[in-house]
Protein backbone atom coordinates (compact mmCIF):
# COMPACT_ATOMS: atom_id res chain seq x y z
CA UNK A 1 0.00 0.00 0.00
CA UNK A 2 1.17 3.37 -0.59
CA UNK A 3 0.42 6.58 0.96
CA UNK A 4 2.06 10.44 0.84
CA UNK A 5 1.85 12.51 3.79
CA UNK A 6 1.76 16.43 2.75
CA UNK A 7 3.27 18.77 5.62
CA UNK A 8 3.59 22.22 5.30
CA UNK A 9 3.22 25.30 7.58
CA UNK A 10 -0.04 26.32 8.46
CA UNK A 11 -1.55 29.64 6.45
CA UNK A 12 -0.92 31.77 9.73
CA UNK A 13 2.67 30.95 10.29
CA UNK A 14 4.89 33.02 7.88
CA UNK A 15 6.45 31.26 5.09
CA UNK A 16 10.04 33.37 4.35
CA UNK A 17 11.09 30.70 2.26
CA UNK A 18 8.17 30.78 0.17
CA UNK A 19 8.21 34.24 0.32
CA UNK A 20 11.97 34.30 -1.09
CA UNK A 21 10.86 31.62 -4.33
CA UNK A 22 8.23 34.34 -4.75
CA UNK A 23 10.52 37.38 -5.12
CA UNK A 24 12.91 35.58 -6.81
CA UNK A 25 10.71 33.93 -9.83
CA UNK A 26 9.02 37.50 -10.30
CA UNK A 27 12.41 39.23 -10.72
CA UNK A 28 12.85 36.92 -13.33
CA UNK A 29 10.18 37.67 -15.03
CA UNK A 30 7.51 35.60 -13.87
CA UNK A 31 5.13 38.39 -13.20
CA UNK A 32 2.35 35.69 -12.86
CA UNK A 33 3.22 34.45 -9.44
CA UNK A 34 0.98 36.19 -6.98
CA UNK A 35 2.71 33.55 -4.12
CA UNK A 36 4.19 30.17 -3.48
CA UNK A 37 4.20 28.41 -0.21
CA UNK A 38 7.15 25.28 -0.22
CA UNK A 39 6.12 21.91 2.14
CA UNK A 40 7.13 18.64 1.40
CA UNK A 41 5.72 15.22 1.40
CA UNK A 42 6.33 12.02 2.17
CA UNK A 43 5.96 8.81 -0.51
CA UNK A 44 5.60 6.01 2.24
CA UNK A 45 5.40 2.44 1.35
CA UNK A 46 3.85 0.30 3.65
CA UNK A 47 3.23 -3.39 4.25
CA UNK A 48 0.61 -5.16 2.71
CA UNK A 49 -2.32 -6.39 5.42
CA UNK A 50 -3.28 -3.39 6.72
CA UNK A 51 -6.71 -1.98 5.92
CA UNK A 52 -6.56 1.50 4.72
CA UNK A 53 -8.36 2.72 7.49
CA UNK A 54 -5.88 1.53 9.52
CA UNK A 55 -3.34 2.64 7.66
CA UNK A 56 -4.52 6.19 7.69
CA UNK A 57 -4.96 6.28 11.51
CA UNK A 58 -1.46 4.61 12.26
CA UNK A 59 0.15 7.46 9.30
CA UNK A 60 -1.57 10.30 11.18
CA UNK A 61 -0.60 9.24 13.94
CA UNK A 62 3.21 9.32 12.77
CA UNK A 63 2.80 12.19 10.83
CA UNK A 64 1.87 14.14 14.02
CA UNK A 65 4.60 12.56 16.34
CA UNK A 66 7.53 12.19 13.84
CA UNK A 67 7.35 13.93 10.27
CA UNK A 68 5.53 17.17 11.32
CA UNK A 69 5.58 19.70 14.09
CA UNK A 70 2.02 20.57 14.69
CA UNK A 71 2.54 23.73 16.63
CA UNK A 72 3.33 25.46 13.31
CA UNK A 73 2.61 22.68 10.75
CA UNK A 74 0.06 21.19 8.70
CA UNK A 75 -0.11 17.51 7.55
CA UNK A 76 -2.28 15.70 5.13
CA UNK A 77 -2.66 12.11 4.96
CA UNK A 78 -4.16 10.29 1.40
CA UNK A 79 -3.85 6.53 0.72
CA UNK A 80 -3.00 6.41 -2.78
CA UNK A 81 -3.89 2.61 -3.52
CA UNK A 82 -4.75 -0.86 -1.77
CA UNK A 83 -4.75 -4.13 -2.82
CA UNK B 1 -5.55 29.93 -10.03
CA UNK B 2 -3.56 27.60 -7.82
CA UNK B 3 -1.27 25.14 -8.95
CA UNK B 4 1.16 22.55 -7.04
CA UNK B 5 4.21 21.42 -8.14
CA UNK B 6 5.86 18.46 -7.10
CA UNK B 7 9.28 17.51 -7.54
CA UNK B 8 11.08 14.62 -6.06
CA UNK B 9 14.50 12.90 -6.57
CA UNK B 10 13.81 10.52 -9.85
CA UNK B 11 12.98 6.88 -8.75
CA UNK B 12 16.75 5.77 -10.14
CA UNK B 13 18.48 8.06 -8.46
CA UNK B 14 19.16 6.97 -4.54
CA UNK B 15 17.27 9.00 -1.41
CA UNK B 16 19.52 8.77 1.32
CA UNK B 17 16.97 11.21 3.35
CA UNK B 18 14.23 9.00 2.73
CA UNK B 19 16.27 6.03 3.95
CA UNK B 20 17.28 7.63 6.94
CA UNK B 21 13.62 8.37 7.66
CA UNK B 22 12.74 5.10 6.87
CA UNK B 23 15.68 3.59 9.38
CA UNK B 24 14.32 5.86 12.15
CA UNK B 25 10.69 4.80 12.07
CA UNK B 26 11.04 1.44 11.81
CA UNK B 27 13.31 1.52 15.15
CA UNK B 28 11.04 3.39 16.80
CA UNK B 29 8.52 0.74 16.14
CA UNK B 30 6.89 1.54 12.70
CA UNK B 31 7.39 -1.79 11.30
CA UNK B 32 4.98 -1.63 8.62
CA UNK B 33 6.59 0.90 6.78
CA UNK B 34 8.15 -0.54 3.91
CA UNK B 35 10.45 2.58 2.47
CA UNK B 36 9.72 6.15 2.48
CA UNK B 37 11.01 8.72 -0.20
CA UNK B 38 10.62 12.33 0.58
CA UNK B 39 9.95 15.30 -1.88
CA UNK B 40 8.96 18.95 -1.85
CA UNK B 41 6.31 20.85 -3.14
CA UNK B 42 5.42 24.20 -4.17
CA UNK B 43 2.14 25.76 -3.74
CA UNK B 44 1.89 28.39 -6.13
CA UNK B 45 -1.07 31.29 -6.63
CA UNK B 46 -1.17 32.66 -10.25
CA UNK B 47 -2.97 35.86 -11.51
CA UNK B 48 -5.79 35.74 -12.71
CA UNK B 49 -6.85 35.42 -16.72
CA UNK B 50 -4.22 32.61 -18.05
CA UNK B 51 -6.34 29.23 -19.18
CA UNK B 52 -5.18 26.18 -17.44
CA UNK B 53 -3.52 24.88 -20.29
CA UNK B 54 -1.54 27.98 -20.34
CA UNK B 55 -0.67 28.31 -16.97
CA UNK B 56 0.45 24.42 -17.31
CA UNK B 57 2.79 25.03 -19.92
CA UNK B 58 4.33 28.11 -18.27
CA UNK B 59 4.53 26.54 -14.95
CA UNK B 60 6.13 22.99 -16.65
CA UNK B 61 8.80 25.55 -18.18
CA UNK B 62 9.28 27.49 -14.35
CA UNK B 63 9.47 23.75 -12.85
CA UNK B 64 11.79 22.58 -15.23
CA UNK B 65 14.17 26.38 -15.42
CA UNK B 66 13.91 27.30 -11.26
CA UNK B 67 12.71 24.64 -8.89
CA UNK B 68 13.88 21.30 -9.72
CA UNK B 69 17.13 20.34 -11.26
CA UNK B 70 15.89 17.77 -14.17
CA UNK B 71 18.71 15.84 -13.91
CA UNK B 72 18.12 14.27 -11.38
CA UNK B 73 14.73 15.01 -10.04
CA UNK B 74 10.92 14.95 -11.54
CA UNK B 75 8.16 17.42 -10.90
CA UNK B 76 4.81 17.04 -11.66
CA UNK B 77 2.39 20.06 -12.12
CA UNK B 78 -1.05 20.17 -10.88
CA UNK B 79 -3.83 22.73 -11.44
CA UNK B 80 -6.04 22.87 -8.55
CA UNK B 81 -8.99 25.09 -9.65
CA UNK B 82 -9.91 27.84 -12.49
CA UNK B 83 -12.76 30.34 -12.31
Amino acid sequence: MKAIIHVALKKTVLDPQGRAITNALRSHGHDEIVGVRQGKYFEVELAPGATPEAARSRLQKLAAEALANPVIEDYEVTILDHP
